[in-house]
Protein backbone atom coordinates (compact mmCIF):
# COMPACT_ATOMS: atom_id res chain seq x y z
CA UNK A 1 0.00 0.00 0.00
CA UNK A 2 1.22 3.17 -0.86
CA UNK A 3 0.33 6.50 -0.46
CA UNK A 4 -2.68 6.19 -2.93
CA UNK A 5 -2.95 2.67 -4.36
CA UNK A 6 -3.75 -0.44 -2.10
CA UNK A 7 -4.70 -4.01 -2.99
CA UNK A 8 -7.97 -4.00 -1.14
CA UNK A 9 -7.96 -7.84 -0.14
CA UNK A 10 -4.42 -6.96 1.79
CA UNK A 11 -6.19 -5.16 4.50
CA UNK A 12 -9.05 -7.65 5.02
CA UNK A 13 -8.78 -9.42 8.90
CA UNK A 14 -11.31 -11.96 10.36
CA UNK A 15 -12.66 -12.69 13.93
CA UNK A 16 -14.36 -15.76 14.96
CA UNK A 17 -15.63 -12.94 17.51
CA UNK A 18 -17.13 -10.68 15.16
CA UNK A 19 -17.38 -9.15 12.02
CA UNK A 20 -14.46 -6.71 11.34
CA UNK A 21 -14.00 -3.18 10.27
CA UNK A 22 -11.10 -1.78 8.77
CA UNK A 23 -9.90 1.70 7.15
CA UNK A 24 -8.62 2.01 4.12
CA UNK A 25 -8.51 6.05 3.12
CA UNK A 26 -9.88 8.57 5.28
CA UNK A 27 -10.42 11.86 3.54
CA UNK A 28 -12.42 14.92 4.24
CA UNK A 29 -15.79 13.71 2.48
CA UNK A 30 -15.04 10.28 1.94
CA UNK A 31 -14.05 7.09 3.26
CA UNK A 32 -13.40 3.93 1.88
CA UNK A 33 -13.09 0.82 4.16
CA UNK A 34 -13.37 -2.88 4.71
CA UNK A 35 -16.27 -4.76 6.79
CA UNK A 36 -14.79 -8.60 6.56
CA UNK A 37 -17.24 -11.83 7.68
CA UNK A 38 -16.95 -14.87 8.82
CA UNK A 39 -19.56 -17.45 7.70
CA UNK A 40 -23.07 -16.75 10.17
CA UNK A 41 -21.49 -13.49 11.34
CA UNK A 42 -23.70 -10.31 10.62
CA UNK A 43 -24.42 -6.52 11.31
CA UNK A 44 -26.69 -5.34 12.72
CA UNK A 45 -29.00 -3.00 10.72
CA UNK A 46 -28.51 0.73 11.68
CA UNK A 47 -28.52 4.34 9.47
CA UNK A 48 -26.48 6.71 9.39
CA UNK A 49 -28.32 10.18 9.32
CA UNK A 50 -26.70 12.72 6.96
CA UNK A 51 -24.24 10.14 5.56
CA UNK A 52 -24.55 8.25 2.08
CA UNK A 53 -22.72 4.98 1.89
CA UNK A 54 -22.60 1.75 -0.63
CA UNK A 55 -21.07 -1.82 0.07
CA UNK A 56 -19.41 -3.14 -2.78
CA UNK A 57 -18.72 -6.92 -2.33
CA UNK A 58 -15.43 -8.29 -3.22
CA UNK A 59 -15.59 -12.09 -2.39
CA UNK A 60 -18.26 -14.39 -0.85
CA UNK A 61 -21.84 -13.91 -0.56
CA UNK A 62 -24.59 -12.24 2.51
CA UNK A 63 -27.45 -11.73 2.96
CA UNK A 64 -28.36 -8.31 2.83
CA UNK A 65 -30.99 -5.31 3.68
CA UNK A 66 -31.72 -2.36 2.48
CA UNK A 67 -35.02 -0.64 3.52
CA UNK A 68 -37.55 -3.05 3.02
CA UNK A 69 -35.34 -4.89 0.72
CA UNK A 70 -33.65 -8.20 1.38
CA UNK A 71 -31.23 -9.84 -1.21
CA UNK A 72 -28.64 -12.36 -1.22
CA UNK A 73 -25.24 -10.34 -3.05
CA UNK A 74 -22.33 -11.73 -4.41
CA UNK A 75 -18.45 -10.53 -5.32
CA UNK A 76 -19.27 -7.50 -7.71
CA UNK A 77 -22.77 -6.36 -6.21
CA UNK A 78 -22.91 -2.54 -5.05
CA UNK A 79 -25.60 -2.11 -2.36
CA UNK A 80 -26.13 1.31 -2.02
CA UNK A 81 -27.25 2.74 1.59
CA UNK A 82 -28.76 6.28 0.70
CA UNK A 83 -28.57 8.90 4.60
CA UNK A 84 -31.09 7.64 6.81
CA UNK A 85 -32.46 4.54 5.04
CA UNK A 86 -31.53 1.71 7.75
CA UNK A 87 -29.48 -1.13 6.42
CA UNK A 88 -26.87 -4.04 7.76
CA UNK A 89 -26.10 -7.75 6.60
CA UNK A 90 -28.96 -10.15 7.88
CA UNK A 91 -25.69 -12.72 7.85
CA UNK A 92 -22.83 -13.84 5.77
CA UNK A 93 -23.31 -16.90 3.73
CA UNK A 94 -19.64 -17.15 3.26
CA UNK A 95 -16.37 -16.07 3.88
CA UNK A 96 -17.33 -12.59 3.03
CA UNK A 97 -15.54 -8.88 2.49
CA UNK A 98 -17.12 -5.92 1.64
CA UNK A 99 -15.87 -2.34 0.41
CA UNK A 100 -17.48 -0.19 2.10
CA UNK A 101 -17.78 3.67 0.91
CA UNK A 102 -18.97 6.43 3.19
CA UNK A 103 -19.81 10.08 3.25
CA UNK A 104 -18.70 11.88 5.02
CA UNK A 105 -16.93 9.77 7.04
CA UNK A 106 -18.12 8.94 10.40
CA UNK A 107 -17.10 11.65 12.86
CA UNK A 108 -17.57 14.52 10.46
CA UNK B 1 -31.12 -3.69 -10.60
CA UNK B 2 -33.25 -2.68 -7.70
CA UNK B 3 -33.62 0.75 -5.68
CA UNK B 4 -30.64 -0.48 -3.56
CA UNK B 5 -29.35 -4.02 -5.54
CA UNK B 6 -26.98 -3.84 -8.67
CA UNK B 7 -24.69 -6.01 -9.98
CA UNK B 8 -21.66 -3.14 -11.45
CA UNK B 9 -20.47 -5.35 -14.12
CA UNK B 10 -24.30 -5.13 -15.36
CA UNK B 11 -24.19 -1.44 -16.12
CA UNK B 12 -20.30 -1.31 -18.17
CA UNK B 13 -20.76 -0.45 -21.74
CA UNK B 14 -17.35 -0.28 -24.00
CA UNK B 15 -16.93 2.13 -26.98
CA UNK B 16 -14.59 2.17 -29.46
CA UNK B 17 -14.30 5.89 -29.51
CA UNK B 18 -13.61 6.76 -26.52
CA UNK B 19 -13.61 5.57 -22.26
CA UNK B 20 -17.27 5.83 -21.09
CA UNK B 21 -18.90 6.84 -17.94
CA UNK B 22 -22.18 5.51 -16.29
CA UNK B 23 -24.33 6.29 -12.68
CA UNK B 24 -24.89 3.64 -10.76
CA UNK B 25 -26.11 5.67 -7.80
CA UNK B 26 -26.14 9.31 -6.67
CA UNK B 27 -26.76 11.22 -3.60
CA UNK B 28 -26.58 14.22 -2.13
CA UNK B 29 -23.27 13.11 -0.75
CA UNK B 30 -22.20 10.28 -2.79
CA UNK B 31 -21.60 9.52 -6.46
CA UNK B 32 -21.41 5.72 -7.28
CA UNK B 33 -20.21 4.91 -11.03
CA UNK B 34 -18.69 2.99 -13.90
CA UNK B 35 -15.34 4.03 -16.01
CA UNK B 36 -15.04 1.55 -18.63
CA UNK B 37 -12.16 1.60 -21.31
CA UNK B 38 -11.04 -0.42 -24.33
CA UNK B 39 -7.43 -1.54 -24.41
CA UNK B 40 -5.32 1.65 -25.03
CA UNK B 41 -7.97 4.31 -23.76
CA UNK B 42 -7.39 6.43 -21.16
CA UNK B 43 -8.37 9.52 -19.24
CA UNK B 44 -6.50 12.66 -19.35
CA UNK B 45 -4.98 13.36 -15.48
CA UNK B 46 -7.71 16.07 -13.69
CA UNK B 47 -8.16 16.92 -10.15
CA UNK B 48 -12.01 17.61 -8.62
CA UNK B 49 -11.26 20.73 -6.30
CA UNK B 50 -13.17 19.69 -2.99
CA UNK B 51 -14.31 16.74 -3.68
CA UNK B 52 -12.62 12.98 -2.45
CA UNK B 53 -12.73 10.17 -5.07
CA UNK B 54 -11.31 6.81 -5.62
CA UNK B 55 -11.31 3.77 -8.51
CA UNK B 56 -11.61 0.37 -7.51
CA UNK B 57 -10.79 -1.83 -10.43
CA UNK B 58 -13.64 -4.39 -10.85
CA UNK B 59 -11.66 -6.25 -14.03
CA UNK B 60 -9.23 -5.34 -16.01
CA UNK B 61 -5.73 -3.69 -15.86
CA UNK B 62 -4.37 -0.11 -16.09
CA UNK B 63 -1.44 2.05 -15.46
CA UNK B 64 -2.81 4.91 -13.25
CA UNK B 65 -1.63 8.34 -12.09
CA UNK B 66 -2.13 9.90 -8.78
CA UNK B 67 -0.14 12.81 -7.86
CA UNK B 68 3.39 11.71 -8.64
CA UNK B 69 2.95 8.07 -8.38
CA UNK B 70 2.03 5.90 -11.67
CA UNK B 71 1.10 2.09 -10.95
CA UNK B 72 -0.75 -0.81 -12.73
CA UNK B 73 -3.52 -1.88 -10.70
CA UNK B 74 -5.36 -4.72 -11.39
CA UNK B 75 -8.92 -6.28 -10.32
CA UNK B 76 -9.32 -5.82 -6.82
CA UNK B 77 -6.93 -2.47 -6.01
CA UNK B 78 -7.88 0.53 -4.94
CA UNK B 79 -6.62 3.98 -6.34
CA UNK B 80 -7.41 6.80 -4.03
CA UNK B 81 -7.78 10.45 -5.64
CA UNK B 82 -8.01 13.03 -2.49
CA UNK B 83 -9.60 16.68 -3.39
CA UNK B 84 -7.30 18.36 -5.36
CA UNK B 85 -5.06 16.10 -6.10
CA UNK B 86 -4.32 15.30 -9.94
CA UNK B 87 -5.35 11.68 -11.37
CA UNK B 88 -6.16 9.97 -14.55
CA UNK B 89 -5.93 6.41 -16.24
CA UNK B 90 -2.83 6.40 -18.34
CA UNK B 91 -3.46 3.42 -20.32
CA UNK B 92 -5.78 0.84 -19.97
CA UNK B 93 -3.25 -2.35 -20.93
CA UNK B 94 -6.91 -4.57 -21.01
CA UNK B 95 -10.85 -4.44 -21.34
CA UNK B 96 -11.07 -2.75 -17.74
CA UNK B 97 -14.00 -1.49 -15.68
CA UNK B 98 -13.63 0.78 -12.42
CA UNK B 99 -16.13 1.38 -10.02
CA UNK B 100 -15.80 5.33 -9.15
CA UNK B 101 -16.87 6.56 -5.68
CA UNK B 102 -16.82 10.75 -5.70
CA UNK B 103 -18.00 12.52 -2.26
CA UNK B 104 -19.40 15.14 -3.00
CA UNK B 105 -20.87 14.14 -6.31
CA UNK B 106 -19.82 16.59 -9.47
CA UNK B 107 -22.47 19.40 -9.58
CA UNK B 108 -22.64 19.67 -6.00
Amino acid sequence: MSGYFARAADAARFSGEKATKADLFRGERLLAGLNCFEPGQAQAVHAHAGADKFYLLLSGKASMAVGPEVRVAEAGDLVWAPAGVPHGVVEALERTVMLVAIAPPPGK
